[in-house]
């Protein structure tokens, strides 16, 4: 059994100055497992940004090859969590062995493409204008412009993915290759996960020689306010709920210095299934959307909670399938029991809504969490009803049957911004609903074609984001490369001498960057 | 003399709904100019921001070169506005005819350069993940990813660039070019200039066939508060004082969809002189910065408000020098009265502080704005005390002595965000100050050697923006082609077919852009 200390992590140290303990639990039984936790004090998470502060000019002006080698040395650290590492994953969140040896080769591949993304520069944003003495009316002074961390970023972790949204994952490894140091708030629902990846961070950190403080983690409920808060803390990243999502811009735009917050929130993700694709293969999409509804105990971020159709003979043969599909799965324990009150209370007001009919389900009873089929009308779609917009976290989906074209559009436009929607259809369906994208396009982030929007690939063409309430910044993503930019602002350089300007913005061009030298796109040396 | 109908701009329409009727000043006498404006109603700002919403779909989706086309047309309409509207703007201001002269250049250049980023193309930052069916141990499917305009723009312009922060200035132009329409909130200050520049925004509409409502102009004065809150606004540019900008970031973060707020406010923009200099050309320094000084009567965003020198005989007769020259200053006109009112104001909060001294000035009495030196005791600087800290708008600057390279470093680090900071020095100062290039990065959006911070070269490389309160997001510029990432957000589309995608990620590649496909940039088709 690996060691976990439960102390909080500052500047490459260990401390537990707090008198309250917390415990971490085994999510199918409850019970209390062998590992406790200090809660931060004020004083430490003070020490914890200052730390992040202090690391930040250091760290910001490594070579971006080198914040790459320290990426790549988190995810060697990663890779070699082992088997025990594994089993107190599963105990504390329920999630299935194989599912957290995915979630953990995910994790480090995360790290890896980083890594990559500093080694092609690209993400620099180098420009340069040349002087131009002869210019008339005025001459040109020579300007340069790249970009660099904001400064120390705080990140509060999501329960549903213990490694690739918590400690190590997508918003801790775009803020590090930014160059800006990390306080990160552990998540209560596993601890012990996030204090062995920390111990795996600092391990790295160590090895490739980076400055203290470059990573930092506190335990504890009430210390997030604290961290964004925080004077040193210059911009936020979080995964969770639509009400503490808000909370944190609350707080955020209320300070003195007002700092941005990227948080990822609620989606209900459509899935408009298309009349061409319900004639022809309607049996094998409500056997696959059940699965997408089901995965991970439907314990996703895109996970699909609204699915949309014409009213036809056929959709109603779908929603009969799909509820057949649904009503059969066994129950599948939840992350937590605050996870499952949520769940429970969820259904409850689907079920109170007049205008919401239950169509399938074993009843909602125990300790383990049960697919449900729900029914709305389409109107509580066309007049944005709140309810139907908000996400049920859990194996349930809510049915809406649109009479025609016209309420298919009026519903769509109810509908506020989402990470995902997604259109299944045939050659001819795409035809005949080409005026879907446009639409689609303005209220999220993805949009897929004959997919389930459950499985988020990390890679370069990723986005994880979309308009609010899906998420607070509608010009970020948290998953793949580009999450990197929220974290990067522009500097420009005005009539430096070469010996004074970054290497990303010298004549000789050292780093092999491509940059817009005078409008152009150039390689090499000026 | 040109017409100048003062009704409402909506949907290529104009509109006079209103009884409020507003006047246009003279701004040397404040005599009524013969030119009243119709106060716009909470319906036309309505249906201003409705008629936005509705251009959005069809105007995003053309194809970048034919926004260019619009932009251009704007360009050539500006430059065709003669010298009965140049002698408009120089009375609404109080502005010297051939600095009027070259900001109707500028802000026709700036539309012209933002038609040649529509035709590079790499504003639409697109990427390319090609499938990977056989991928172990999970296939990869298609994804593709581009940016699109973030929806309606409200646009503030500021008092004093009449043209180009104005209603056709830089915040305009990046929204139109990001294929966002936008809703303009006319300036109080020039409103004959505004309804002249949106006549021509409205012939360049016309003539290149954009969709009505691409630009809308409302006029008055509490008009602005509608304009934030109309759900129909996306985003907001905005330049100007710091507790109106602030003003506007608190009404959007309370909206039931928060937006972001682009507002370019305050800032001091510190002249570090260093010894070399001083000892080498201290003289020539006092001219060239009391001309900075009063550039414009000191009505710059980066007019220079803190002169920073280390305690020696040269620096104080540096000052001597420096307030010989402002004493000598002619007064100015201010663009308004209010302007004067701040400015004396300012001058008498700077006065009555105990730790500053007022070094040279004619005394401030009259219509017009005469030129002051003040000089403050650094600890105002390292305890961050708030006066020093605040925009005196007008030809005004404070001068700090420091004692050592500790109470430099000291001082600075008490400085807030700024728009820009200037080292003045020779090569062995940048030599011995090395360490403050990066403490300065932290700090600002523009270092400068050797130069003035008046005059904002519009370019790809220009950074106009800066950490709060120089701006509220210092991940954005309002000057410069990168001005127009602020209003584009990313779409992701997956496994999409071809016939379905945006022209800008199909594999045959119509626009020839550069894409990141696989993680290596790539020109041509696929």
């Amino acid at each position: 059994m690996p060691e976990i200390l439960g102390h909080n992590f500052i500047a490459g140290q260990r401390s537990a100055a707090g008198q309250h303990r917390l415990q971490s639990l085994d999510a199918s039984t409850g019970e209390a497992l062998p590992y406790s936790f200090f809660q931060a004090t004020e004083g430490e998470v003070d020490q914890a940004a200052r730390a992040a502060a202090a690391a930040f000019a250091e760290f910001r002006q490594l070579a971006p090859a080198r914040r790459a080698e320290f990426l790549d040395a988190i995810a060697a650290e990663l890779d070699e969590l082992d088997d025990a590492f594994i089993a107190i994953v599963c105990r504390e969140t329920a999630l299935p062995t194989a599912r957290i040896q995915g979630e953990r080769a995910r994790t480090s591949g995360q790290m890896r493409l980083f890594a990559q993304v500093l080694r092609r520069g690209d993400f620099l944003g180098a420009r340069i204008d040349l002087a131009l003495p002869d210019r008339q009316p005025l001459p040109r002074v020579d300007l340069r412009q790249m970009r660099i961390g904001v400064g120390p970023v705080a990140v509060f972790g999501a329960s549903n993915f213990p490694l690739a949204f918590s400690t190590a994952g997508g918003d801790t490894a775009a803020a590090l290759a930014a160059g800006c140091p990390v306080v990160f708030k552990a998540h209560s629902g596993h601890m012990a996960t996030a204090d062995l990846v920390a111990c795996a961070i600092q391990r790295a950190a160590e090895r490739t020689g980076m400055p203290r403080g470059v990573f930092n983690m506190v335990f504890g409920g009430g210390v997030g306010e604290w961290l964004v808060k925080h004077p040193a803390i210059q911009a936020v990243g979080f995964t969770g709920s639509l009400k503490g999502g808000d909370a944190l811009c609350r707080m955020a735009a209320e300070r003195p210095q007002p700092i941005p917050v990227f948080a990822e929130m609620s989606s209900i993700n459509p899935v408009i299934i298309l009349p061409g694709a319900l004639a022809k293969r309607g049996d094998s999409i409500a056997r696959e959307l059940a699965g997408s509804v089901c995965l991970g105990a439907g314990q996703f971020c895109t996970n699909p909670g609204l699915v949309v159709g014409l009213q036809s003979p056929q959709y109603s043969q779908l929603l009969a399938d799909l509820g057949h599909q649904l009503a059969q799965q066994a129950g599948q324990t939840l992350l937590n029991a605050a996870g499952l009150r949520n769940y429970v209370g969820g259904l409850e007001h689907l079920h109170a809504h007049a205008a919401i009919q239950h169509l399938a389900g074993q009843a909602q009873t125990g300790s383990q969490a049960h697919a449900q089929l729900f029914k709305a009308d389409a109107r509580l779609l066309i007049e944005s009803d709140p309810l139907l917009q908000e996400e049920v976290f859990g194996p349930t989906t809510v049915a809406v049957e649109v009479q025609d074209n016209a309420q298919l559009r009026a519903a769509l436009l109810g509908l506020r911004g989402q990470l995902t929607a997604t259109l299944i259809g045939e050659p001819e369906d795409f035809e005949a609903f080409a005026w879907l994208v446009p639409l689609l396009e303005e209220k999220v982030g993805r949009i897929l074609v004959n997919g389930y929007p459950t499985g988020v690939e990390v890679c370069d063409a990723m986005v994880h984001g979309g308009p609010y309430p899906a998420t607070s910044d509608a010009r970020g993503t948290s998953v793949g490369t580009l999450a990197i930019d929220r974290f990067l602002r522009p500097v420009c350089y005005q009539n430096y001498p070469q010996a004074l300007l970054p290497a990303a913005l010298r004549d000789d061009n050292p780093l092999g960057l491509r940059r817009l030298v005078n409008g152009q796109w150039r390689e090499g040396a000026i």
